[in-house]
């Protein structure tokens, strides 16, 4: 995989005189087929629907209108599909020459949001009224609607299935476009088929180093930011709709819980354009690791969070107003959701490692990567189909499977996977994003409200510095590395909405108070893709955050940049009490993992046989692979971005081995000195290491880390 | 790609003791698990409708019931979805296990068919009728049946799109189980979803050369053969249908443009089985490309055939008897359609090499990929919406990706695609196959007629007989390598029916007519991949088919196995005039190909400025890309099933270089001796060698081809 010369950006500075002639032309081309093939298909439609309209007389002519309004609509559906497609390659395409030519103001996210809402404007404003064959029953004898019909027509009987509810103004609008219909999708394909494979590829490819190491100040953004952000933003928008009803903005209900919903969608950021440039610039990669981590669980509390709100109604009559015991089973259902979603996801990687270690399933890469892509999204069906929520379940299924099953996968299962969800979340992203640019125009409920689209704008600022500030003081009394200001001037600055808030917020659209928040969060996803995303690179350097960071090289040193904008002295001391305080429960579950998860779940890891104790003997010689007894295999060279093991399974295994420096706060003793490095045995050690505390002072001389163990072994 | 070790066989042959002792607890484990889950799934389901039932009395109640209501039915969809993933990986580990121990009597379609009968079986008489809230209207006032509806619930107004037609008898089945309904998949998902990347996969990795060789024999067996077997089939069913009338076992309307239609559908073969077990034992290349190259292609003359067949409707009263006009208004449909949807698809695959080429994608392999993927699968839906046929289209432009743009893609975009498109076609063939099997038994509008389906049999076995060994007998007289008894019977028996003859069939199951052919298509699927698929290996040996071929190794010498058996004495100077007349068209193709084409299209091929006239001076230094001047670039070692460009590249811009030794029949002359070499320089030699009837000495020689060329260049 990735041959030299490939990604080599010198390769990209030069362009080349026949390439610069046709760049533009073709781009065009492409620009100008698009509403041209949109009309075709659209007359052709129409054309068939007219001669559908003309057959109607005799029986057999029925039968024949019946199949070619099938056929219409077959038609119907391609141009739909080809329309997003076609937009996605038309994004693709412009993307490339924003990276050929180093244009960092547009993300590719907010590229195809611009391309969605040229179609979106086209499909509203420039195709004909096609379709007036829908038809209007009044059958009002019934009292709510059900979600499956049954009509007797003259003697037939033809199956409907409920599409929603729509309010009476837009009855007619319903009628006019067929086109606009076609392209507006079933919620549910977002939650079941494009959020999997992004939340996925956000767990399967997190920075395991350098998310471990801020594991704590990351889990408090995530879970206390996410809660106060949601609070705080759902007490001012209730404020904003107090105010609406006043002026009389307010045409329909909107309760206390609706607010704290938008809190709580509007809370999941997503600042993927931000970490596309931090990774194109190889900004500073702790920062990185901290948006990282913050978003993909804020993505997991937000979702949990809404659907415990939704879960949140009070008994009896009292509706929408406080209860202690609905707010307390409100918070109960959380910590069930999320805890059953986190075990279940869990559980499933586990699965997925042990049969693929206990198979040798690795001899046939494609039935291994099958296997692994559907155990994967199994993961998210599973968690949904027992109401727990699929895509925290997904997020975890992901990290333990870049933890234990990607050990166990062959060389080239490896690559396969790791592209394959690589294709399927810029695919699923960019699709999601130009969506909302088509829903913006195409979406036929919006309920555009200017008081409660600029509140809902200040409401998400005031709720970011709210959940930025205060809690960064607070992880700073305990980080031994300080969140400079100008680190939380960046965070407080990413907060970005994407695909998660429109995903939650499109899910149900059918109240009044749901669309006008479906429409906020269009608008505010436009906003701070297209103006935060663009201001991304100013204020990088705005805020003097260093760029150029090799990611294995990092941390910098204790009192290096992060205090030299502040002037903070260095609190070692302090800070490595505070270290060893918060870090005991990782270390306790760190030795676990790796004497007993470990060996049982993958091919490397002490044997088990010498973790366990004697009475478990047979157990520990079947689980424990024959791969770590005689070490005919080779250690396999990791993507050290995934998996940490071969250092972790020498040192232990040999319990007198090498390893490299520890950091100047470095707290064991222990240490035989051997041509300038340490020698240690516990595996605490070995822990620190792993989280890339242990390791600076080795990778900054260049020194690899992993050759001189297997020198050793 | 492709690390060395990977596949080796030696390595599955030995289990260890550990992996026996789990394998098949996994397994059961596995299969124990899958009821169960469906059960709980329902079960919460159950228990979410009767809790939406008891809160029907208030206002807000109401609105807590829909919400519910949509929580349960996107549970179910989950459930269902779920159902799917777990059977398909049940599939996977099962045949992983088969593959394992060398077990070939049961392909992983097969499998795929048997677990989706198993858990049909569950789904219809395992689980509980679960929903009771689907309303019967009786809005008779209607004489016919819209797509949508909107329905007048006391004020508010709710969408519902039409489903299909049921049947009146059906109609309190329909009503009883949601289950049953939720894993029927709109028949548009397969022709939209999972049939491209199906039918893409087979183009882009069919084996050219082979396939080339071959061409003249396939395209006869593709185009006449279907057009013979559906014309057979259909006559004979319609005497099976006149029987039936007599014998009073017709309850409907059966015309003969419906015996026609199911010959059509069921002319489709699809002996991926057999091809497995060809690949795994390498059997005989020339019978290899012969099988593949027929299914490919008459899965795309059998769709557009259906769809001629459809359209033929005489005009007037006169309906579903003969009428010239409408008769050759089809045939027009036909070549209409099927040149229509094959300039498509080479028209997007020649767009996407022109992409490729002239911008600098793969400097991005992600976005290259993606790109690929959209294009190729843009092909299939921009033919549907234009009215020609999307599978036809794609599988074409599959080959043309394989020709031109895999040239342009960079080495790890050509590893992505190709393993992309291989994981996406085993899942959904599989995906596919479980489906039929779930399909027999959670279909609602079945129509079992013993009479038809024994009647279907004996057809499509006369079918082929009509159309393997005539045509094989015509081939013969104009072939030099003849298609030996053993051959003809071999094709004979690997007359199976797979994905497309389900996918037709499945597309329209409204009238009874339709019904009754989807019950025995799926029947016909049933018996031929489990009963042909199993007796592949014993049909090879009884056959005496060569095993273990290398197919890069090929074509056997001219009078070896294939006259063998028969005693036919070589022909070799009737059969060189033959196949030279045979051959011009393609070689005047092919020259067109080498000189024009390929250097427009991709970075290789002589450069334009020596092919082109000279006052095209400007455009051709436009077109030629510039590695094709400074040979800086290394000519790549390309996948030789792919491209065969080096060579010719050297051969033909050289001028004067060196190839391998001619066909025994070598007919040109201008040869230069150096090291027991002869010198070429006109392209028709360079064909030749290319459709690999040149190189055959060569290689079995053991010396590579493009090698020497290199040292030359």
């Amino acid at each position: 995989m990735g041959g030299p010369g490939i990604m080599e950006p010198g390769d990209a500075v030069h362009p080349s005189p026949w390439r610069a002639v046709w760049a533009l032309p073709l781009r065009l081309l492409l620009l100008l087929l698009l509403p041209l093939l949109l009309g075709r298909g659209l007359r052709a439609g129409a054309a068939a629907s007219s001669a559908g309209a003309a057959a109607e007389d005799s029986s057999a002519m029925e039968e024949l209108a019946t199949e070619k309004e099938a056929e219409e609509s077959h038609r119907q559906d391609s141009v739909s599909l080809l329309t997003f497609i076609l937009l996605l390659t038309l994004t693709i395409l412009t993307i490339w020459l924003f990276k050929h030519r180093r244009v960092r103001f547009l993300h590719e996210t907010g590229l195809a949001m611009i391309y969605g809402l040229i179609v979106g404007v086209i499909l509203r404003y420039g195709t004909p009224a096609t379709s007036g064959r829908d038809k209007s029953l009044s059958c009002t004898q019934e009292d709510r609607a059900f979600s499956t019909l049954l009509v007797n027509v003259s003697g037939k009987f033809f199956e409907y299935t409920l599409k929603g509810e729509i309010s009476p103004g837009k009855v007619n609008s319903v009628e006019q476009n067929d086109m606009l219909r076609k392209v507006t999708f079933d919620p549910e394909v977002f939650f079941n088929i494009l959020l999997p494979p992004i939340i996925f590829h956000a767990g399967y490819s997190l920075k395991k180093r350098h998310f471990f190491r801020n594991l704590g100040s990351i889990l408090a953004y995530a879970f206390l930011g996410t809660a106060v952000s949601c609070f705080i933003i759902g007490n001012l928008m209730y404020g904003v709709v107090k105010l609406m009803k006043i002026v009389g903005q307010l045409s329909d209900k909107f309760y206390y819980t609706d607010c704290l919903f938008f809190g709580a969608i509007i809370s999941a950021t997503d600042p993927v354009t931000v970490l596309a440039i931090f990774n194109e610039l190889h900004a500073d990669v702790d920062l990185y690791a901290l948006l990282f981590g913050e978003s993909v669980l804020n993505d997991a509390v937000a979702i949990v969070l809404s659907s415990s709100i939704v879960a949140y109604q009070p008994a009896g009559l009292n509706t929408h107003a406080f209860d202690a015991a609905a707010f307390f089973k409100s918070v109960g259902i959380f910590l069930g959701i999320f805890s059953g979603s986190f075990t279940m996801g869990a559980v499933t990687g586990v699965v997925t490692a042990l049969v693929t270690k206990f198979t040798k399933l690795h001899c046939f890469p494609l039935l291994e990567t099958a296997l692994f892509f559907l155990m994967s999204w199994s993961t998210f069906l599973l968690a949904e189909a027992c109401g727990f929520t699929g895509v925290v379940a997904v997020l975890f299924c992901g990290i333990t499977q870049a933890h234990y099953t990607y050990n166990n996968l062959s060389v080239e299962s490896r690559s396969r996977t790791k592209q394959l969800f690589e294709v399927l979340h810029f695919l699923a992203e960019n699709f999601i994003f130009s969506y909302m640019g088509l829903a913006l125009f195409t979406f036929q409920k919006h309920v555009f409200s200017p008081i409660f689209i600029i509140g809902a704008f200040v409401a998400i600022f005031l709720g970011r510095a709210a959940h930025i500030y205060p809690l960064s003081f607070f992880l700073n009394l305990g980080r031994r590395h300080k969140i400079g200001w100008n680190f939380q001037h960046m965070m407080m600055f990413s907060g970005l909405r994407g695909a998660m808030a429109f995903a939650l917020a499109i899910r149900d659209t059918a109240s009044y108070a749901r669309q006008m928040m479906f429409t906020t969060t269009l608008l505010i996803v436009f906003f701070t893709v297209w103006i935060i995303g663009g201001g991304t690179t100013p204020m990088l350097s705005w805020l003097n955050i260093r760029v150029g960071v090799d990611p294995d090289q990092d941390p910098p040193p204790n009192n290096d940049s992060f205090q030299v904008l502040q002037g903070d002295g260095p609190d070692s001391v302090g800070g490595n009490r505070t270290k060893q305080e918060s870090a005991w429960i990782f270390r306790l579950w760190y030795s676990f993992d790796h004497n007993y998860l470990k060996p049982i779940l993958t091919h490397s890891g002490p044997p088990l046989t010498t973790t366990l104790p004697a009475w478990c003997g047979l157990l520990a010689r079947c689980l424990t692979s024959p791969q770590v007894y005689d070490n005919q295999e080779p250690l396999r060279e990791e993507d050290s971005d995934f998996i940490l093991t071969e250092g972790d399974l020498t040192l232990t295994y040999g319990d007198s081995t090498v390893t490299a420096n520890g950091s100047s706060g470095s707290h064991t003793a222990s240490t035989s000195l051997e041509g300038g490095r340490r020698t240690k045995s516990s595996s605490e050690e070995v822990l620190e290491r792993d989280l890339g505390i242990g390791d600076q002072k080795v990778s900054s001389r260049g020194t690899p880390l992993v050759f001189p163990l297997q020198e050793n072994a």
